[in-house]
C-alpha cells in the first residue's frame, strides 16, 4: 500500500513538473503569428508535447535538495530541454542518423524540410541560452554566468556536440567499454549532468556528491537506452527500434550483451542511490528518478 | 598625402585588430589533440585565418567610443566572430545554399563531410556563449548577462536564424524593397549591430546613435554584398560569385537594379555618418569602417 502511495505521488509531482515545464515552454517559444511563421511552427513541433521530460525533472529534483525557487527551476528546466530538443532535431537529419520518427510523430525534417530542420535546430539553441539571460536564476550574477557556462560546456565539442562526433566515427566500429562510456558521457550523460548542477545552482553550491550521481544516472539512462533500442517496439518507444544494431553503432548490447547491460545499468543505480547518501536534506525525488530512468520500458 | 597616410593607418589598425582576433580563436578553438580531433580540427578550419573580420572591427571600433578595455574586446569580437563562422558553415550545407567555396576554400561539408559541418556549426555556437561566459567582460555582471542576451537576440529565430529562414521561403519570389529590408536587417543586419553594441557594452552603455550607425552599416553590408554578387568575380569574393541570380534569389540588385542598389548604399553610408555626428569621443574608426564596408570591392 504505501508502495502505491509512493508511486502515485511520484507520478503525479512528474506530472506537475512536466505541465509547468510546458507552459514555460509554450510561453517562450515564439508563435508563428511571429516571421518567420513557419520556422516558429516548426521550433514549436520540435519542442512541445513530447517526451518524458527526463532532465527538466532531474533538474527540479536537485534543486529541491538545494532549496531552489521553482519559478527559477521551470525556466534552468526549459532553457535544459530546448537544448536536448535541438540536438534531437539535428540527430535525426538524413546527414546524421537519418530517422524519420521522434516522439511518435514524423521527425523536423520529415515534416517540414531538412532546410527549416537545420534552422530549427540553431534557433532552439540560442534561445536557451537567451531564456537564461532573460531571467535572474541566482541571488549573484555571477553564478548565473556560471551558469551559461555549465550548459555551453555540456553541449559543446567537448561535450554533447563532441560525444555525437565520436559516436558518428564509431558506427561500424566495435568499441570497448571503456570507449563506449567515454563516448556516452558526452554524448547523453553531460546534458543529463548538466541538468542536475543547473538546478542545484539555482538554490546554492552543486556538492561533489550530487555531481557523482549526475554521473551515474546520465550513464545507467545511455545503457537502458541501448537495451531498449535492442528490445523494445517502435510503437513503445515512439521512435525507431532496433536502429542501432541496423545501423551498425557500438552500444552496450553489442559490446557486452543485454544481460550484462541491464546488470551495468542496475549497478549504475545503486550507485547513484549510494553517491546521496552522503547528503543531507531531500533526497527522495533524486531516488526515484534514478530508479525511474533504469527501471523504466520505454 | 594626408589621405594616403590615413588610409595606411588604417590598414594598419585593421592588420592589428585581425592579429589580435586570429590569436584569441586560435586559443580559444580547442585543438586536435583533444577528441574529437576531426570536430575540432573542422572547426579550426572553419573559423581560422580566413574572412575580412568586419564584426570583430567593428566591435573594437564600437569600443574606442567607450573606451572599452582591449582585453576586453578581443573575447567579445572573437564570440562574435564564432557566431558569423557557424552561419556560415550551416548556409553552405547542400540543404541550404549548397556551396562549395568559401573564404577560397573548400567549404567544411566538402573539405569534410556534413555531419561534421553540422556539428561544427553547432559547436561554434555553443563556444560563443561559453566565451562570453569565461571572461569578466564588464564591471557589472548584470552587464555582462545583457551581452549573453543581445547575441542571443541577434542571432536567434527573430534574428540571424530567422533572417535565414525568409530568406529560403523567398528564394523564386521577386520581393518589394521594404520586404528585402526586413529580411537583411535580420539575415546580417542583427548580428553586424550586436557587434557594435557588444563592444561598445564592454566600456559603457551604447547609446542610441550608435545603435542607428549599426543598422545603417548593417544593412549597407548586404546591399553592396548584393552588388559585389552580381559584379564581382568568383576569384575575387572567394566564393562563389552570381549564385544570387543563379538561385532565384531577391537581392537589392534584382529588385532595383544595380546602380540604385549602388545608390542606396551610399545613402545608407553618408546616413551612418551622421548618426555619428552627435556622439562625442573618437569616431574615426566608426567612419573609415563605414567607407570600408561600403567601398569594398570584395
Amino acid at each position: 500500500m504505501a508502495a502505491i502511495e509512493t508511486e502515485a505521488d511520484f507520478a503525479a509531482w512528474m506530472g506537475s513538473i512536466q505541465a509547468r515545464v510546458e507552459a514555460v515552454l509554450k510561453h517562450s517559444l515564439p508563435g508563428p503569428q511571429h516571421a518567420p511563421a513557419r520556422l516558429h511552427e516548426a521550433m514549436r513541433y520540435a519542442t512541445l508535447e513530447g517526451g518524458k521530460r527526463v532532465r527538466p525533472l532531474l533538474a527540479f529534483a536537485a534543486g529541491e535538495l538545494t532549496g531552489a525557487d521553482a519559478g527559477r527551476l521551470e525556466i534552468i528546466a526549459s532553457a535544459v530541454e530546448m537544448i536536448h530538443a535541438y540536438s534531437l532535431v539535428h540527430d535525426d537529419l538524413p546527414c546524421m542518423d537519418n530517422d524519420v520518427l521522434r516522439r511518435g510523430k514524423p521527425t523536423v525534417h520529415v515534416e517540414y524540410d531538412e532546410a527549416t530542420a537545420l534552422l530549427v535546430g540553431d534557433a532552439l539553441q540560442t534561445l536557451a541560452f537567451q531564456l537564461i539571460a532573460e531571467h535572474r536564476l541566482a541571488d549573484a550574477p555571477g553564478v548565473q554566468m556560471e551558469m551559461v557556462r555549465v550548459l555551453a560546456i555540456a553541449c559543446g565539442s567537448r561535450g554533447m556536440a563532441g560525444g555525437q562526433a565520436i559516436d558518428l566515427e564509431s558506427t561500424g566500429k566495435q568499441l570497448s567499454q571503456p570507449e563506449l562510456e567515454y563516448m556516452h558521457v558526452r554524448k547523453t550523460g553531460a546534458l543529463i549532468s548538466a541538468a542536475v548542477k543547473l538546478g542545484a545552482l539555482c538554490g546554492g553550491p552543486c556538492a561533489p556528491a550530487l555531481e557523482q550521481y549526475a554521473h551515474r544516472v546520465g550513464l545507467a539512462f545511455q545503457v537502458v537506452d541501448d537495451v531498449l533500442d535492442a528490445e523494445a517496439s517502435t510503437a513503445t518507444l515512439g521512435k525507431t527500434a532496433g536502429k542501432d544494431s541496423k545501423q551498425g553503432k557500438p552500444t552496450y548490447v553489442s559490446a557486452m550483451g543485454a544481460a550484462r547491460a541491464k546488470a551495468f545499468a542496475e549497478e549504475l543505480r545503486v550507485g547513484a542511490h549510494a553517491a546521496l547518501d552522503s547528503l543531507g536534506g531531500p533526497t527522495q525525488r533524486l531516488r526515484q528518478l534514478a530508479d525511474f530512468i533504469v527501471l523504466r520500458k520505454f
